[in-house]
Order: structure tokens, then sequence, then C-alpha cells
């Protein structure tokens, strides 16, 4: 299918909004109105760039406020709608959005609005041009789709069509199966969004809110088959409303959106490969700081490659690597039963493949190397002959967590999603002592393979700390007071978390007297879902930006302890003032 | 009356907290759980941090989820009480607010809730506390303050009293005379909160927006008059839950936080002197950009300043100051009836007195400087001799409009609200190209004193421009078209406005084709409101950040045309690409 986005969706003028659609292989665009109004290229000119980029103008939009008026502002509203209908003949545009009116001037009155629309839909007719008429959700008389259909198919003019909208629709949380009675000839435009599920005024929702597909908690796929199995032939369209987008860059956004549509029509795509796990999670620092909390963490320098100065650290399936570099993580990798496949896929998804690398891999929208691996990663590393001894208990890799650029999250929750094919599991936010944050994680269905995604809820300012924003790494222990323990034996630089911390958790939740004195002991933190018990806890930062977490997870415990993300929060904050 | 703060409204650590409220002049906190949580210090540690800081621990909160349930939720949440309660001891807080609860355990029985809440307030007592109970907008069964106040009453103890709240109570939209009807005795504690007028669900409302008293719709005078009425004399105490607040610098924001208590207690203020115009407008300039485009817009260089390099242009009652500097506007001078007394009401504000300047003048949030003037300033700028001509037909300044940084929105529109005596005026939300703009005016009863504030909806990154943010001073002339058309004769550098704005300014509003014709040729704007009619044009940016416009207002149109910004930011964003 042939796939657009409209201008509004992405930020800058509209020479920026044309030149990244085009680049991320759109097909068309949907020309919203004031992105022309404050363009300095007359319509031709446009209609020229649209067709040197490769884009067409599927849709002129918005019009506002036309049917089911009195005859004077009919007449006022004809005139309106002629002037635009110089403008889309001056761009090449042969289909205009007629908006159900929001006007005090409207009347409720389905016939009086059928016959003004006919009345549109011949003058557009004569001019080649042909009326979709939508029913926004905050419609004054007309706000669903059903609703609007009844008064196309009653305005009864081969010009005249539906544009169905899937926030207009699943914002209501009407029942969409009707859509399959429309014929698809009178399916003129599709257009789509998703969103969260919020409770707020709709019109403020749609306006601030929208996502790409994907992004958000509709079921698109579902609102799509209905719509195609009426025989709609005419492009899959994006209208997003999002105040992020609105702001970032727009060659990123389109590729977002692009990814969006691609993962909408996902039987097209090559599947995506089983993952098994976290194959290693690579560091690049400088120093020996990390090396050096590793080897009391009880990892083993086990192996060295080949050619290249990077160490292999291991506990258990535990593994890091450490590369020379700037303090952070630069890689995560992931076992996949068929790295060239996930390969394949990837570049389905625009993912940029990596060059000059020894793996395959993509980067993420943060810049980190994402590395599809099979069994022989290893023998690029040759044992170092050092001791592997008993370790502390860590048996694996939990998850790796990573703050995300502003601009990036939805993108990166996509991204991981429809890239490697994982599940994006229910936000959450929880107040940090610098402000509010927005976690996301996304794992597979075995749950070996879990990323968690971090957000400031507003972009930092020159107050609140920041950037370098922290990223982490979480290995897994069948015991995390055992562990702790044993770490701190081994001189393990760990978090020290406060008594008060100890003195709430018992008022709060109550663990056994004797578990409550060990996690204080040990700075062990602790949490409870309806599924298990989490205990978890976390080395001071290493470097710039990098920290290493402990965690156990018992009885299915499904969460990431955000709770105790504040505590941590706050104590990190702690250490880095007193170390000036 | 004492004046308190409760710590989730500041950004940090407790210890910033703390300092900031103190700094602010606060009499005592609340303290906000989870900040004692994420705490290293002790409970006590931090009472005598509080001492020392002259600061009294007035309440502690929340105790969630209490009352209304079986007997083994009861033992349960009575132990959580008593830690509670042991906590307080140690910090030397005597009064525990309780929420209403929102448990699935809580059952809608008030003769329950009743007898629960007198246990606990027998615990407390027995401790020599007290508990202020408090009716959550969003509460499972007690959701309005007098199911609350029926509750307490119901519990007759006399360490069982009210928690009013100005957000759960103004936010429901109750009738909120029947306060004046509970015995002051039995109001505990008074929370006070602004919020804008959203439409959304209460608990995110809540969450989210909350604002200073000042800074929102709610009448909270009133509001605290129906208190303050039934001989309550506790603390005005504050809780604000504010995105924005939450990660922005806590000195600042307690200083906000404490001027929106002064302004409640108004009566206790010196009060504003009457103000009659902006006296001048001072730019900071390098170079000639800025004067030679003064003088193509009709201004003469009319006076020096005696011992500085400052020049006075002037065209009418328009004025400008023109200084070496940085390029931006560096004070705005309003006409007061008193400036000794405008300075007296500043300084009992909190505002920042200037010291090493001539004139009486406060520092705005962002840094201008704010003078007030009384007709003497002029001596001070002895003529220049220079030809006075007939001009440009500007006839005095309208407005200044200064984009504040983006924590300071808020606070800024309180600054000038309190300070300075104005009015805010409604606040509009525009999507400029590279993201949503919010606007909102303060001005006199007169709209001779007009100041334009706007901000970014989001804190801008990387690809929108952003920083430094754009100013501009704001003209008034009697026929936009003529002055438009004297300037261009003169060659001042007009801001050229793209023919589809024309085309379709046509369509929407359909000026007369004369007048059309004539804005269309010298690149005016227009609009149009329920008053009358808007005629503006702009000037390119000079040097970093500073623009001009001139703006007619015909039969009292109220606005700034806001619909038009787009189009001069667009414009003004490719002027400076043009120019690298």
């Amino acid at each position: 299918m042939r796939r657009s986005i409209a201008t509004v969706c992405l930020s800058g003028t509209l020479e920026d909004k044309l030149a990244a659609a085009a680049a991320a292989g759109f097909d068309g665009i949907e020309m919203f109105e004031n992105d022309l109004v404050v363009s300095p290229h007359a319509p031709a000119e446009i209609r020229r760039r649209c067709a040197d980029l490769g884009l067409s103008i599927d849709l002129y939009q918005p019009f506002r406020d036309f049917e089911a008026v009195p005859p004077d502002v009919l007449a006022a509203n004809l005139r309106r709608a002629e002037r635009k209908f110089d403008v889309m003949a001056e761009l090449g545009a042969d289909m205009m959005l007629v908006c159900s009116s929001v006007s005090p001037d409207a009347v409720d009155d389905d016939d009086l609005a059928a016959e003004q629309l006919h009345l549109l839909a011949d003058r557009a007719a004569a001019r080649g041009m042909r009326i979709a008429y939508e029913a926004l959700a905050w419609g004054r008389f007309v706000d669903t789709f059903d609703h609007s259909w009844r008064i196309v198919r009653r305005g009864d003019h081969p010009a005249l069509g539906l544009c169905l909208d899937s926030f207009h629709v699943l914002s209501r949380g009407t029942d969409t199966a009707a859509i399959r009675t429309i014929p698809g000839e009178k399916v003129f435009f599709l257009q789509l969004a998703d969103a969260p599920r919020l409770h707020m005024d709709v019109l403020q929702w749609s306006r601030h809110h929208r996502l790409f597909p994907g992004q958000g908690a509709f079921d698109l796929a579902a609102f799509v088959g209905h719509v195609l199995s009426t025989g709609y032939a005419g492009p899959l369209s994006l209208e997003v409303f999002n105040d992020v987008f609105r702001q970032s860059d727009p060659w990123r956004a389109a590729v977002d959106a692009m990814r969006s549509l691609l993962l909408l029509e996902q039987d097209r795509l090559p599947p995506a490969p089983a993952l098994s796990g976290h194959a290693f999670t690579e560091l690049e620092v400088s120093g020996p700081e990390v090396a050096n909390a590793l080897a009391a963490m009880g990892f083993c320098h086990a192996g060295q490659h080949r050619t290249k100065p990077v160490q292999l650290w291991r506990q258990g399936a535990a593994r890091v690597l450490l590369n020379e570099g700037s303090g952070q993580v630069s890689a995560l990798a992931v076992e996949s039963a068929d790295p060239e496949r996930s390969m394949a896929r990837a570049a389905a998804l625009h993912a940029p493949a990596l060059t000059d690398v020894s793996l395959p891999g993509v980067a993420a929208p943060d810049g980190t190397a994402v590395f599809f691996c099979s069994d022989g990663w290893l023998e690029d590393f040759p044992r170092t002959g050092e001791h592997e001894d008993a370790g502390a208990g860590l048996v694996g890799t939990d998850h790796v967590s990573l703050t995300q650029p502003f601009d990036n999250f939805d993108e990166a929750a996509l991204f991981y999603r429809s890239v490697l094919g994982l599940t994006p599991e229910l936000a959450t936010e929880f107040a940090a002592p610098f402000g509010l944050v927005r976690s996301r994680a996304v794992s597979n269905v075995a749950r070996d393979v879990r990323i968690s995604l971090d957000v400031a809820l507003l972009r930092r300012g020159e107050w609140a700390p920041g950037v370098p924003e922290p990223q982490h790494l979480a290995f897994a222990t069948r015991d995390a007071i055992a562990s702790a323990k044993e770490m701190q034996a081994r001189g393990a630089p760990l978090l020290a978390i406060p008594d008060n911390y100890y003195d709430d958790l018992d008022s709060r939740l109550a663990p056994p007297p004797d578990l409550l004195a060990a996690l204080r002991e040990y700075s062990v933190l602790y949490d409870r879902d309806e599924h298990g018990e989490f205990l978890h806890f976390y080395t001071d930062v290493l470097g710039s930006r990098v920290f290493f977490e402990v965690v156990q997870r018992i009885d299915g415990y499904a969460g990431y302890g955000a709770a105790n993300a504040p505590v941590r929060m706050a104590a990190h904050r702690r250490l880095r003032l007193s170390r000036g």
C-alpha cells in the first residue's frame, strides 16, 4: 500500500518536512494548511518540489465548519472552499478533508448536512476534486464514524466520501466492526494515529498526545484490518499531533513514522527470529574503576579479544565487554536464533546497520549498538587463563537500562518492538528528586531479554542533573543477600541505602524481621507485586554515567523496582555532590 | 499568619528544600514522606536542621488508605501508623495528614470510617499528636470536604480534625460557603494550591498541573476567606505538585511560592500605585543595526544621557533607550504614580531591588530590569538637537514581549501580577513551526501597560531553535498601512510575509479587497476578535534576538495576533537560515 504522512506530524518548515518525508521513503503527504500558509513558496512551486521528491499530495486539510448552516453562512463557506480549491488546483491536490463542524452556526440536521455536503462535492467534482468527510471525536453534532457515514450516504455524490481517522474512532471506544459494512469506494481516506489511554478531554488528548502506530494503546492492526476489508485502496496515512515530535528532528521522526507503518504491515516483514538472552553488554571505560568493580563483584577477566583491546568479563552467564572509551554503555548484544534474518528484518525497518564491526548489528535511537549474536562470538575471546572462582552468585543479565534522550523515548520503544520483536510493557511514572521520570521496558516472551527505557517527563534544565543520562546493567542472582554479602566482603563499591528507607519499608510492606535486618545490613532494596518479590542493590556510579545493579526475582515479580528508584537516585546524587 | 510549604513543592534533596524554604522566609514545612525516606539523615537530625533554619515541621504527610476497613486490615494499618508516629516523634512533628481512602479494602460506611479514625486519633493523642483528615477529590467514597467533615464530626475526638486542601475542594466545583459552618478548632490544617482549569482526570490534573496561588484560575482569596472566617489559626501552607517546579531551582521556586502567599494576604501589602504607560524600553545593542532600524522607522535620536553612553530614541510617546551590550531587552520602564511606593511593594514581595542604577527598579525573573518612573527621568537626557520629523505615525508603546526561560513562565506572570499590580489575561497556545508555544499577557486596567510572556510548551532541544529566546517591542500606530508604507520608503528592515498568508486570510476572514491588497503590498498581518480588528507588522530580527512590531488596534481588539505568530516565526527562521 502507499504510505503517506501529514506534514503536521513533523517539525520545521515545509521544506524540512517534505525533505524528511521523502528521505524516509514516504510516497505522499497530507498538506496541513498552516504549513502552506507560512511558506514563502507558491503552491505551484511546492507541487514541483514534491514531484521532484517523489511525493504526491494525497490530501489537503483541514477544512473546518462547513456543513449544516443557514444560507448566508453556506454562501460564505462555499466562497471559502472555492479559494481553497484554487490552492489545491495549484498544488495538484485532488482531495480535501472536511471535518465535522464544531461551529455555533451549525444545526443538528443530518439532511441539511448531507444536502450541503452534496453541494460542496458538486463544486469539487467540477474541478476534478473530491471531498473526504471526517467525524471529529469532539464534533458538535457529528462525532462518530457511523454518523458521518450516514451523512455521506445520504449526501449521495460520487465525489463525497469518508475520511476515517483511527484516533477519532478508537478514542471514542465505539465498536469498529461496523466499518466493514461501508463500501470501500466510499472510504476516500484513512488516517492513522495511536495514543496512550489517557483520561482527559478528547480534544487535548488528540492535540498533544497522539503517537505513531505501535507506540500507544490502540489496536491499530484490527482497525486497519476492518478498513482494508472494505476494499479501501488509498494510502495508509499518518496524522499525529504530538508535543515532542513537533519540536524534534523531522528526519528522525519521519523514519520513526515509517517504521510504525512497516510494523503495522508486518506480514510483509521478515519475521523476527527468536531471541534467547543477553549475550553481552559492552561498556566503554577509561581507567580501571569499572574493571575493579567487576572484579569485586565476583567477575573474572575470562577472555581477551584476538585483535582489539577488548576484555571479556564473566560470571555465570553474565558477560561484560570492556572497551576503551568515554564511559558509557556502547553496545548490547542479544542471542538470536538467526542473526542474518535479524539483520534482514532490521534493514526492512530502516534500522541503520553498523559497519566496521565484527558482529551483525544496528544502531538504536540513542546510538547504542545492538548486536545479534549466535554461539560463535566467544571464539574471538581466547581465555586469559585467569582463575574463575565461585564468584558472588551472579547467573546472568537481567536487563539493560538506558535513559533515553528526551526526544527519542517513544521512538526507542518502537525501535526495540519492531526491530527486535520485543513487547513493550506498561509505562510507569515516578517522582525522582529532580523531576518526574517515565519508564517503560521492552522484553521477549521468555523474559530473558529485557531492556528498560527511562526518560525525564520534561527535558532537564540547568538545575536538575540530567546530562549525561545514567545507564545501568542489571545482573541476576538467585540470592541477593548472599551476593551483596560476598561483594561487600570483596570490597565492591555498593551504594549505601539510608536507614529511613528501611523504617518506611517496615511500615509499608512489613517484611519478616530477619529479612528486614539483612536488607538493611547489606543495603538491599525490596519490592513486591501481585506475582512475587524483588530484592535488588546497586553500585555507585562508576565514571560519568554507568552503574551496576544486582536483582533477584522471586515467583515471577514482573517489574523493575521503580518504587525504589528515587532512593537510588538521591543516594547517587549525594555521592556525586560529596565528590564535588 | 504563619506560612508553610510542603517539601514536595520544591526540587532537589531534602537539604536543598529545607534551605530554600528557610531562605524564602517560610515559618514551617509539611514533611512529604518520600523526601524523608530518600534522605540519609535520621529524623532527629532533620529536626535539628529545621530548628537551626527556623522551620517548624507543621505536618507529616501523606498517610493513605487507613479508614473503613475490615478488622485485619485495620490492625495492619494501625501498626503502620504507629511506625509513622515513631518517625514523627523523632521529627518533632505532631500532626499527621490522613487522606481519604482509595483502597479496594475500604467499604462505604461513614460510621465505620468515623469509628476507626477515632481509634487512630486516640493512638495519636496518647503521643501528643493529632490527625488531620482530608478528602481527596478522587477518594473512593469520601471525595468532598463536607463528607470528610461529617466523618470527622461523627468521629468526635479532640485529636481528630479536618485538613482542607483548596485543590481538592475547588477542583470539584462544590459550593465552598459551607466551609463557614465548620468550627475553626476542627480545621486542623489548610493546604493551598491553585490550578488552571483543565478538562482531565482530576488525579492527573492534581499531580502535574497545580500552581501557586495567583498563577491559576481558582478563587483562592474567597476560599481562604471562608476558612479564616471559621477562626482557623494554623498556617497557610502550600502543597503544589507541578512538573516544572519539580525540576527547577528550589531557591527561586521558594521565593515564587512565598510571593504567592504574600499576594493572597495582599491587604497587608503596600497597595500597587497606578501605572500609566510604558515610559521607555532599554535595549542593549552592539553595532548600529538597531539604531539604523529605529531611524528608518521614523524615530529620532532625541536625547543623550548626561553621563552614560545611553541614547534616547523617540517617536510620539514611544521611547527606546539604546545602551551598549549583548543585544537584548535589558529594561522596561513603567510610569508609576509613586515610584517609592512601587518599590516598597516590590520589596515586600521579595523582588530583588536593583542597585547601581539611577532609577528605582527591580529584577524580573528573566533578569530584565523593571523601572518605576515619574516624569523627571527625561531630565537625564538633554536634547541632542537632532531634527524630529513627522516620523512614521508611531504614537507610543503597545506592549513589550518577552519569551521567558522555560522554568520561569508562571513565576514571571505572578511577578508582574503581584509586584506591578497587573492583571493576567487568558493564556493562549499556538503551534509554531518548531513546537507549541504558550502565551500570556499581563496588563493594567487602562491597557496602556502590557507585557506579553511566551514560553515553549516543552523546553527546546537541539533541533528547534530556541536560545536565545526572541524578544520584541511593539509600538502603537493609528494607521498601520500608512506606517508600513512610510517605513518601507525610509528603508526599514521590515519582515516580508508570504503570499500564501494573504490567500488564506482572504479565505478565512475575507477583508475588503482594497484592504487585502494593501495588507499584502506592505506585509501587514491582520486579525479580528469579538471587539475589533488588529493590523500589525514586524521587522527582521536585529542582532541575536530582538525585533520590533508595529500594531494598530481598532475598536478595542484585545489580543496580540497570536494566530499570526507562526507566520512571523517561520519568516524569521528563514531569514536566519538564509544568513547562515
